[in-house]
């Protein structure tokens, strides 16, 4: 083992991830040895303050304030300081002198992720990022190379273990979304600040970042349409509940078909029309795999045309499962020095465009307070076919106020698929039928 | 796309994994010369009979029964017409001759894996085999790449479908063995001599390549203790039900920590002392994510050191679901010869023991038809005790049969974990006591 060489790794940030990352780099120096071809030397760490507390005990000597300096002199830098700057900066910095990168910067990538990889490929260093989507859970790797002779059709992921122990409590305990978001504040699964993860932002960076890859295109954050779980009540979770289905956040990359009457000549050559990305509330079968995912776990399920179904199921977060996915795209990165040659890098030839959420075609739910006349039901179904939007279930339930006597009747509608566009317009036009008291919940439906 | 190089493909064998390799080689040229960076001709077909019908109509003109000079003029070699020879010489003269090998043949890679990687690591090319191992999932290459700087502890696998489409019938219609075979062959989901499938040895290939890249060290099939499905009985399936557990084969995959009094300094540079690789029907609770693995569906759940729980589900089997994975290591292979360099091969550097059966620690269910007198469970905890396997469950229910007045006792014991040789000689220990009438059935239990 004395004849290997020496990589030197710049490991900017020290937070949870960051501290797990340089415990392992400095424990297990032999087996990274072994399995790079080279030896890693953590040859510092930048932070913004050296005095700050850290989740593991670290050599005080390795600490700096200069990354900058530090950048300049890595084989391999590892980005964990999060935010755009300077983390942009210093990771251009580090692939302009040569070095290898691996970041957990989902929102980095997602934004900027054209500019990152243009300067990778001129430079001819690998730039990786397995961390910067569902933590432990190896996603990015096995869309990019394993799926890379097949033809990815739909991902949907459960991708914010916050968002996912929030909807999970209310579902369980029947709680309202404040006292779920409460609950996972107090047991720090939630931040003092938590809209990044409950408006649904964290995940719709990852969204951008599994339709680029699956899809062999570039798209960054503003091609994804974005609805967070706040406006999710116990009452939706409830009727959701009741019709065998359970309410999750995902980021959802599909591919629509040639729409009708589309030449094949205008379609790309992978035979797309275009992909819609987005995040939002989403109701799916109890029976559905992704169901099955509890609390702060992430699961990607993704569709393929060949491989069918595929699930990848684990930790989403937390300082030593990021730091796995960390320490595999480092690992990586290392033989790629070690053995010469540019590495595996990602296609981008598929050209396809990013369609916005009215091409979305899913199917709904849709709860009506309806008054209880008859022809009620005959003069809503009329309207969604008058609409193009056809109905699968229809179910009425009628509530009767013991001292007032009056009858209220609640309709809750599950369609078969429909674009979002002729959804909308069919929800307005309920909205103006004089039966019509209030719509209580449109929320869309994956999975059936 | 027209100043793209050509690199010529040969495909071994066209059932119906091959049939639906050539199709894709044929029908998706475009797609796959974007994903390689090099076209891929498909340069022909080698089959034992010319006349055979196939899955999918393929030009006549591209099969041969020549092999062999087939192989010697292709850059990339397919081998799908498994068995040993002539698969084992047609794939090392390909790689002699510098062509890459894609395998989709487990038992020639558990069988002879450590001859098959010398030659391709002297021929600098890359051999890869993720179809082997649970078909479309992508298993063998998240384990390889994305988790190598981790330390995996632990390989479950439910990977063949033949044997969990039996089991599951079993548990969900109470049928014994030898008829759920039966309703699985009329189905086509287990081949008329299902011997390979139900007595474990297709399992135990899987768990030799499993084995070999979890822990860095070449294990052969001679390494995996085997025991098959053909003795499980509708009684043992009802009794684990009763318990919360289901039944399922397991491919294992298992590191065992140094002994007590193990000198530091006998272990690797992984602090391993061995692993125990192995395949036999399991106990998992019913709330296990590998118990709600269905059907012909194949899962593999790892468990690593900072990557913690993790599995990955899909299709197992199957044409097109095993032609996805064959043509993600095909694009790979292509890609390292347009970049040039040797590519990513595994690491070998764990040099970790594998162990005999004996050594497996695991926890056990025991069945037990006993006396039904007073001191019977005192006399039998106490001789477990003295055996050194402690006892975690223990039930009895008494049967009495209404016509004789007979009464006897079932007991279903089940254990902390234990190490197969204590847990041997306390059974043998058992069977001893005047008090037991039989054991009526020894399995293992994991996921408690």
């Amino acid at each position: 083992m004395t004849e290997l060489r020496t990589l030197k790794v710049a490991l900017l940030g020290c937070g949870n991830v960051g501290a797990q990352v340089a415990r392992i780099l400095l424990d297990d120096a032999e087996m990274l040895a072994s399995r790079a071809g080279a030896r890693l030397e953590l040859a510092g760490i930048a932070v913004r303050n050296l005095d700050a507390p850290r989740d593991v005990e670290l050599p005080r000597g390795l600490f700096t304030t200069d990354a900058e300096t530090l950048v300049k002199d890595a084989d391999l830098v590892i980005e964990l300081m999060g935010g755009i700057e300077p983390a942009r900066t210093l990771i251009l910095t580090a692939m302009r002198n040569g070095a290898c990168v691996v970041t957990g910067n989902k929102a980095l990538v997602a934004k900027d992720g054209p500019t990152l990889h243009e300067e990778a490929d001129k430079a001819g260093v690998q730039l990786s990022y397995e961390a910067a989507v569902a933590g432990a859970i190896p996603i990015l790797r096995p869309i990019r190379d394993s799926l890379s002779g097949d033809r990815i059709s739909r991902v949907l992921g459960i991708v914010n273990g916050t968002t996912n122990f929030i909807l999970d409590q209310m579902d369980s305990t029947g709680a309202q979304f404040a006292d779920a978001l409460a609950e996972a504040q107090r047991l720090g699964y939630a931040e003092a600040d938590p809209t990044a993860d409950v408006e649904g932002h964290d995940a719709a960076s990852k969204a951008a970042i599994l339709a680029s890859l699956s899809f062999h295109t570039r798209f960054s954050l503003d091609d994804v349409y974005c609805e967070g779980i706040s406006s999710v009540t116990a009452a939706d979770i409830a009727a959701a509940k009741d019709a065998g289905f359970v309410i999750k956040l995902l980021a959802i990359a599909e591919k629509l078909g040639p729409a009708a009457g589309t030449e094949k000549d205008t379609e790309t050559a992978d035979g797309d029309t275009g992909v819609s990305v987005r995040v939002h509330p989403t109701l799916l079968p109890r029976e559905h795999p992704l169901a099955a995912v509890h609390g702060a776990f992430n699961a990607v399920f993704v569709e393929a045309e060949n491989a069918g179904e595929l699930m990848f199921y684990g930790q989403g977060a937390g300082g030593k499962p990021t730091a796995s996915a960390v320490m595999g795209d480092l690992i990586s990165a290392a033989r790629s020095i070690v053995l010469g040659g540019p590495g595996r890098a990602e296609t981008t030839t598929g050209h396809v465009v990013a369609l916005p959420i009215t091409s979305a075609v899913t199917s709904y739910y849709i709860g009506l307070d309806v008054a209880d006349q008859p022809g009620v039901l005959a003069k809503i179904a009329r309207l969604f076919a008058e609409h193009g939007v056809s109905i699968e279930i229809m179910r009425q339930t009628i509530h009767r106020d013991a001292d007032s006597n009056i009858e209220s009747a609640e309709l809750r509608i599950v369609t078969h698929r429909a674009s979002e566009a002729a959804l909308a317009a069919t929800v307005e036009a309920v909205k103006g039928l004089d039966v019509i008291n209030s719509v209580t919940s449109v929320l869309r439906v994956e999975g059936v």
